[in-house]
């Protein structure tokens, strides 16, 4: 990589201040230093020159050492999203599932695909493809599921770090003769064990701090592994410190092969905290069908979730409750699950949460008489707002992902991983010329408050509308 | 406009066949006359040259006449969308619902927004931008709600026209005095007649055997309309054989203010009937809550049901059942209900058409013991496919506003209402160039099949994959 320069960047800047609430930070300024911090953020400022005169000075820096950008008016600096649950070689699955749900999905279009590509040059084709749209969507960290190949799995991390993502790159372990199909399994936990090792020991090969990739331990679902494979990566974990992700609840049927399994354990959740694998470093995908009982062990345990509503959707698993997850003190981010979910989109997937908390809502029955008022007043507050999906977007994928004093906002000492977001303005007639398209059709009229305006990027924003990506401050997407 | 001239489109042609299969024509020819009709549908062409010579031949026309159109590899034709309900004014407020429900959505956002439009310049640049921005998704035919001010449907009328777009054109009636606001209502029922018959009048003048844009009279919903409103329309109906819409049964509210305000009717439906609204060219939105009485009195007065998905999640109305609609034998299209919904894309209302449709399949009770099988098989049943939603885009949206012979699907007669699709193809080393981006982000490998490949386009899919667009023979729409 070639070594940074420093950024100075100008205009609006928004980001959550609380899961409620978004800051617009108008007439801005932020400087970024070689190594990608955020090192000063100035209010107020007129212009470049007023900027450049006082954070320069400020800073030491001199005017031929800084590259900068000033946001248009309209566009606006954004945190870069994070998914918090992408499996990369789905990719080239992307939107094909038919009518499956969990298990036959897995085993029709899901499975076959991965061990496919054990094949490198395939997997170097839909990994760069993967790593190069996610970016272009403005994910600036992505916290992957690979496959069983290790030198495939290791491509992904070489990849991630030569197109600058961030990203936990997790080679997949499942090691039971029984769930998993034969051309698809680890003969035991002990090459489970050892094909893990290998991936953690290249990445510490190629990236020694994990400051940009890191690995992360991930036993696939408690029934693709046997008890030896769960209670060793959790020893690999206490030994490393490295996090792990797995799934959990996704779906009934799975629910059912857990139980018969494990029945050792009380719940799902239990056999995860039985085998040592329920720690603060933990990243737990769906959990849409979990109990109170498992969501108050998850929150104890520091253990984090991932919420994937448009997988839930597409395969029927079920409508996941965040309003709930959020009340139990659970830190909650947001995954695309590609391609259970079709979409490779960040954006899209804090759409879908706005529209499945929609859908928790209208599940709710509201009963005659004195209830009604309270199941009422429960509807309403389920439903999660605008400010709340693009926190779940950026905040609380960080906190999941143990980044949070890194990345997911624009404050002094984090790490620039931020998109320029631009939306289409509308002419005076309403034409539409060549430039529209590129900018998506986001349509902006003027008269719009800065809350409508990210309102209408969420909701029909798309990768167009991301104009730059940069990472740890480092430039690593551009359109026109 | 123009004279148009003689089209030959040659390459792959993608249709509905029934509710459930798409037909691949691959290697086709398809001829297209002055007019904008379909006069010959060639199979097995091997090249431009024989196409043309077996096609002038038989049809008697010149080279010289002919546009020619090549679909290049894995591009195909597909028939235009037909938006069976969508509401243009508020194409300016599209993404801005906030979380809000139906009655206070409409006080809050929406008809401030439309009586605003009465201003002919802001009338003009938002009906300008939402034609050609409906244009570009792809939708040749749009059933519009336009709003009180004569003036401005007018404009609306004579933009689609001019602009190219397939369109009905309704000017709002809203004539009660308690639920409509003081500043956007009509003054009587007179009122309301006499503007609709201006606009009828103005589309005659400008299209008069209503080729291209037609009036629809439109009673906005029963709550917004007295019952001399509803009686008039009515007969204005059967004086003039002109279709109709409205809403039934979206929201809760809605329903008890209907049941308050008609206690003459025992439904909803009820309402429209004894009214002389239920007929067969009767497009209602939503129904999402109407009862099996009422959807059979639908059924059997001939009234079709523009579904409306995407607007049914985001106002928290409620999820409709397309499946229980079409065994009921009721013909349903789609509606993007934009700004119920936020979207103007008919790909996007089919998208959620699938994924409400699992939210159906998640709400069905599965019971312990011998009924379960059964609930299990209903709540596959309900799941609709990618060939089924695709159907509701195009013929099922065609059937709804009468034009089930002309468009919806390439026959010979039907005219050439039709979209160019392209996917995105990877390269050998997954680059992403510019031209990536122009196409979208459906990324085809080449191993998929050409089913895998639409499914791509349905979940993924944008208005960069919409390439050219012709409405009754027109170009009306292109894009690089």
């Amino acid at each position: 990589m070639s070594p940074q320069r420093k950024l100075l960047l100008l205009g609006t800047f928004v980001h959550s201040r609380t899961q409620q609430h978004l800051e617009f930070l108008h007439n801005a300024a932020v400087a970024v230093d070689e190594q990608g911090k955020i090192v000063s953020i100035e209010r107020d400022v007129a212009d470049v020159s007023e900027a450049k005169e006082r954070l320069f000075k400020q800073l030491g820096w001199s005017e031929a050492e800084v590259d900068v950008t000033e946001a248009a008016e309209g566009q606006f600096f954004f945190p870069g999203f994070v998914d918090t649950h992408i499996h990369a070689p789905q990719y080239a699955n992307a939107g094909i599932f038919g009518k499956s749900s969990l298990l036959d999905w897995l085993e029709t279009y899901t499975f076959p695909l991965e061990a496919s590509l054990s094949d490198l040059p395939k997997a170097r084709r839909v990994y760069s493809r993967c790593v190069r749209r996610t970016l272009s969507h403005g994910t600036t960290t992505a916290t992957y599921y690979a496959t069983l190949d290790v030198a495939a799995t290791n491509l992904l991390a070489d990849l991630c770090l030569s197109l600058g993502q961030r990203a936990f790159v997790g080679r997949a372990c499942m090691d039971d003769p029984e769930i998993n199909p034969e051309y698809y399994r680890d003969a035991d936990a002990d090459e489970t064990l050892r094909a893990t090792r290998q991936t953690v020991d290249h990445v510490r090969g190629i990236d020694p701090g994990f400051d940009l990739v890191s690995p992360i331990l991930t036993p696939r679902f408690a029934p693709s592994c046997t008890r030896e494979a769960m209670a060793g990566l959790a020893q690999l974990h206490r030994e490393t410190g490295l996090p792990i992700q797995t799934h959990i609840s996704e779906n009934l049927g799975e629910m059912q092969l857990v139980r018969r399994m494990f029945p050792e354990a009380d719940s799902y959740a239990a056999v995860y905290d039985k085998y040592g694998l329920l720690t603060p470093k933990t990243v737990l995908a769906h959990a849409v069908h979990i109990s109170d009982a498992e969501a108050s062990l998850i929150a104890a345990k520091g253990s984090k979730i991932s919420h994937c509503p448009c997988s839930n959707t597409c395969l029927t698993s079920g409508p996941a409750r965040v309003r709930w997850m959020w009340d139990k003190g659970i830190d909650v981010g947001l995954g695309t699950d590609m391609s259970g979910g079709y979409s490779p989109s960040i954006l899209e997937a804090a759409r879908q949460a706005a529209l499945v908390s929609r859908h928790v809502a209208m599940g709710i029955h509201v009963p005659q008489g004195d209830d009604a008022a309270a199941a009422e007043r429960e509807k309403e507050r389920v439903k999660l707002t605008v400010e709340e999906v693009l926190y779940l977007a950026t905040r609380g994928g960080a906190r999941c992902v143990g980044l949070q004093d890194k990345i997911g906002g624009f404050e002094i000492g984090m790490e620039w991983d931020a998109q320029l977001v631009s939306l289409s303005q509308v002419s005076d007639d309403g034409g539409l010329e060549e430039q529209d398209d590129n900018d998506g059709f986001v349509d902006v009229f003027g008269w719009e408050s800065w809350d409508d305006r990210i309102a209408k990027w969420l909701y029909n924003g798309d990768d167009r509308n991301t104009k730059r990506v940069w990472v740890k401050g480092r430039l690593v997407h551009r359109r026109n």
